[in-house]
């Protein structure tokens, strides 16, 4: 009998969890290549609680070296909380479990849960003062539609009818964090939380509502970073967390059938188990659910490869705001009979229907990964590398990322443990590429070719191919790295912008001409899917380095037939400056679309369209 | 020196279209591979004619040798006519090409030109005789729409006006075959077809039309098969051939814009010169439009790779019904500005609006290709080589295709030159399998890895690996020759079904039950994308037959969340039945979007929604 042995990075498991009772599943964890060893893999609800583990303990242990990160703490706490849910579903399918392993797990989760509560508590207060920090157009403050009625006590007493006390939240406590989003920028002042269980108690919900003019905020993981997911003002808060059952998935199509609610991780490890993945991975996985990932259409790291989520969902079931179900829940690849109405909600940010159900296509799981870290001396190098990576590495190639020299040199000046993995000399752009395949050796002989021949020809002036997992998680960390190094570089002005590649740096140094030394000007981003994440990071708030920005940059990035918001959506911080990407005909027929769905406009108003087209009157 | 070669199968080109003075040119040409010698490449507008001369070529000999083919006289009538531009087009930028090479391909081409016409009366005729063998589901006959006005000189003078005389035709000649598709199945009676060059003509069009009542249909190639492309009564034709030009090409992105009226094959020859491809191939390439494409949403051979159009089409501009132009081109992976209307339009069969362009996102051209054929003794081990293909192949799997043993006894028997590539024993069912990906020796072993496991496994009892590019050929020729095979057969009822995998073939069972020996029921399709084509063969058409079909094959989908059209449409022949996939609630939201975009109803009325609804009135 072996003993069980988990390490995590340096760390040890405490031992009160492993004990020689559950020792028996002899099994080496590798948590940082989240990979479970066969011998404990048919065992599914073990591995599930593991993994989830895993995210919890990885993510708590990361919250504490990086105090500052108010989201990482979001994650850990849902991530914690759905072990909780795995081991009590658990504990009733499973003698064994519910005898031995739960109790312990349960023990040793109270115990931490306490740290984790204190931790919490403090950091909160260390978010709380920097988030004036983020300082990029915060949204022109609409003023409250009139129309909309104020929740009275039959209202109450409708809903708890419905839904029963569980469903329904009027303790401040629980109203704080639905109020606010993850960055607190964006704060509002509801008096109702609202959590149905079942796309009939949402249909009940939004017909009541539509009928007292309630006005609605749907709401996920509440992760977006537009103000798209809280309360403007006193809007009913529709909170899908508890609708998060998965409902089938086929092995042989890949199809995956969900409910709203189901938390992207938590896909992320059940699909790890059947040898599948999610066609999307987002730095907030551990809290944003995908409902919310579909309202916002949400792009994230694989989008290079798999495509947005107008290709990967395959159906959805969604309410409208007068309590219709729209029932287009198919698996089907190909289905053309009739409009594609799901697309309409895919990435309306909940405006047009709450969804409730998704059926989403998911790729196989591949075991090949590699990472290259790599230096170009210009952004036309950068272009060049892209159109022959696109060649070479055509099936295989799953990112290509690039920070230029700004960014690497604020990361390693604010990130403790980072370090330039081409460290010889400085270079203008650094860019990083993955590659996922089915064979190991078949992937290395195609990047090493590919790099080769990028170093002879001169595209890459220096290079490294990570040896194993850890190497490769630094190169990841030092692009994922960047928003918090601005956080603690002072003020920064944030700006997610999608350009056509052949033009997308001339932003960078135009500003940089503007700017002169006022303001470090930083550029990163996912150059394999032409989306620049421009940063603009001075000491402290400036009016008039923001006066030079805007509205300049939104007018540069219009006149080249960009996107001024390229994967975080509208919500309400851009909801007025959709004209800078959208044509006046498109606008208008969107504001047509909107009336025609939602007649009242009492689903999350004051967001996506220009406030001016909103001013619905009963 | 060495002479220009060239061969086509085991034919040759006359010598009067290869004379010594481009000899120098010096190339093999392979065509049956559709590659060029690198040496030729670089002559971007003779390889462009090269290619589409291959087409044209390829197509006539092709059309000869099955003449009851009438799509392939067509095919090879468009890339004549593609060919005939490019010459012209290229004879204005060079003056080696104005003097020496278009003069003698122009003379081979009239000469040429004049057998085709000759070919194409003889086989018009043949045609004729055998379109009544496709039965199924002829569109209940609608009444005309009284609302909409009938056309008057007038109308015409105005027309004439905005388009010239050249983009207004009333010949009857012309429009024959604009009033009939090309099965002969569906037949209008329109009396008047607009060609516009600019969007801003079909704005003016459209504009004028909405103001007068006259209904109008929108048309590409005509190469649909539910009849959406062709008049129910006088509808005004709109014809986007004229609308034909590429608008630009970003190599790095592989994003290519250009107009709805472009022919998909001289965009495939287009980007193969530049190392890409489209993301969907056809049958109907030779003749079918993108615009139509992109309206019909079609699917083909290569969507179990590259997915949908809604995933591969990033902009579009579409015309709506009142002449508003809705510019919508974007040429962005990532945009989350508002409600993405582009997927309206994508698969509404021109009932929305017209399409006048299209960006594209295109992915890079690969050069490995490998085709197996195998043999499975059931159904349930199809599903799971498919299981296995996805996880083995992952990356390099880009077709898996399906035939049951009646489909295979079908086509050998009727096919000449055609045979078994498994001919030991009688196999149930025979799968092909095609991968493509960039390093030949990788996809090499693992396709053989995959195989040898198969076999092991008992999945596979017998299996062939194409050893070069004619016997790859060979083997996609069966499952392409199948429709051709049923044609000979007799008459045949055909269905175009998507039914998730795992009842897929239930159906076929079933139907063999009910008919016994009646009919001869006949199953292949697109198995990695659960596209099921159902076929039924009886040596005469059979009311009785018929009465067992319909309504069981639709109710049957239905029940188990089918599609009854997974990619040829809905059309005027499936309108009424749009109930079977979808849900009431989902039509009734269909058609207020309709009256939304077009309140009038003029555009392709009797189409997609069921007649029922689209009973508008001035």
């Amino acid at each position: 009998m072996i003993a069980l042995a988990i390490s995590i990075g340096t760390f040890e498991i405490p031992a009160l969890f492993w004990s020689p009772r559950i020792s028996k599943l002899s099994a080496h964890i590798h948590l940082n290549q989240c990979r479970l060893h066969p011998s404990i893999c048919r065992f599914d609800a073990i591995g599930l609680t593991m993994k989830n583990f895993q995210g919890a303990y990885r993510l708590w242990k990361h919250s504490f070296d990086h105090p500052t990160n108010r989201r990482l703490l979001f994650n850990f706490r849902s991530s914690f909380s759905g072990l909780t849910n795995n081991l009590t579903r658990m504990s009733g399918r499973n003698a064994f479990y519910h005898n031995q392993i739960v109790p312990e797990c349960n023990s040793f989760l109270r115990s931490y849960g306490r740290g984790l509560v204190a931790a919490f508590c403090k950091y909160e207060n260390n978010c709380f003062q920097i988030h004036y920090r983020n300082l990029t157009s915060m949204a022109s403050t609409p003023t409250r539609n009139k129309s909309f009625s104020v929740i009275n006590s039959d209202d109450i007493n409708y809903f708890k009818n419905i839904l029963g006390d569980k469903g329904v939240a009027q303790e401040e406590e629980k109203l704080e964090d639905a109020n606010m989003d993850w960055m607190r920028k964006y704060k509002g002042s509801s008096k109702l939380m609202l959590q149905p269980r079942s796309t009939q108690e949402v249909s009940q919900i939004l017909e009541y509502c539509n009928s007292r003019y309630l006005a609605v905020v749907p709401q996920g993981g509440n992760t977006g970073l537009v103000g798209g997911s809280v309360p403007v003002f006193d809007e009913v808060i529709v909170n899908m967390s508890a609708m998060n059952n998965i409902l089938s998935f086929d092995k042989v199509s890949g199809v995956l059938v969900c409910e709203a609610g189901c938390i992207l991780e938590n896909l992320m490890s059940f699909l790890d188990n059947e040898g599948f993945i999610m066609p999307l991975d987002l730095g907030a996985k551990g809290s944003c659910q995908i409902g919310g990932n579909v309202s916002t259409n949400a792009g994230g790291l694989r989008l290079v490869r798999y495509g947005s989520l107008h290709g990967s969902v395959l159906g959805l079931e969604a309410v409208l705001a007068n309590g219709t179900v729209l029932d287009m829940l198919g698996t089907l690849r190909k289905d053309n009979t009739g409009y594609d109405l799901k697309h309409l909600f895919i990435g309306s940010e909940g405006s047009l229907g709450i969804i409730t159900k998704v059926s989403i296509l998911t790729p196989p799981k591949l075991s090949s990964i590699n990472v290259a870290f790599l230096a170009c001396e210009d952004y036309t190098s950068c272009q060049k590398l892209l159109f022959e990576a696109r060649r070479k590495l055509g099936e295989i190639l799953s990112a290509f990322e690039f920070l230029d020299i700004n960014a690497m040199d604020l990361v390693l000046k604010h990130l403790d443990g980072l370090r330039n993995p081409l460290p010889s000399s400085k270079h203008n752009f650094y860019v990083l590429i993955e590659t996922t395949g089915s064979i190991q050796s078949h992937d290395n002989e195609k990047l090493e070719a590919f790099l080769v021949q990028s170093v002879e020809s001169g595209l890459v002036t220096d290079g490294v191919l990570a040896q194993d997992i850890n190497q490769a998680s630094a190169f990841w960390q030092i692009r994922e790295g960047l928003p918090e190094a601005l956080m603690k570089a002072g003020a920064v002005y944030k700006y997610d912008l999608s350009i056509p590649l052949e033009w997308m740096y001339d932003l960078v140094e135009e500003m940089r001409n503007r700017l002169g030394t006022s303001a470090n000007v930083v550029a990163y981003g996912h150059l394999g899917d032409s989306n620049l994440h421009l940063n603009i990071s001075t000491p402290l708030y400036d009016k008039n380095v923001l006066s030079k920005i805007e509205p300049f940059v939104y007018d540069w990035t219009s006149k080249h037939r960009g996107s001024i918001s390229a994967e975080h959506g509208l919500g309400s911080m851009k909801a007025n400056k959709i004209h800078y990407s959208k044509s006046a005909e498109t606008v208008e027929l969107m504001w047509c679309i909107k009336r025609l769905l939602d007649p009242k406009g009492i689903l999350n108003p004051y967001k996506v369209l220009p406030t001016s087209l909103s001013s619905w009157s009963k």
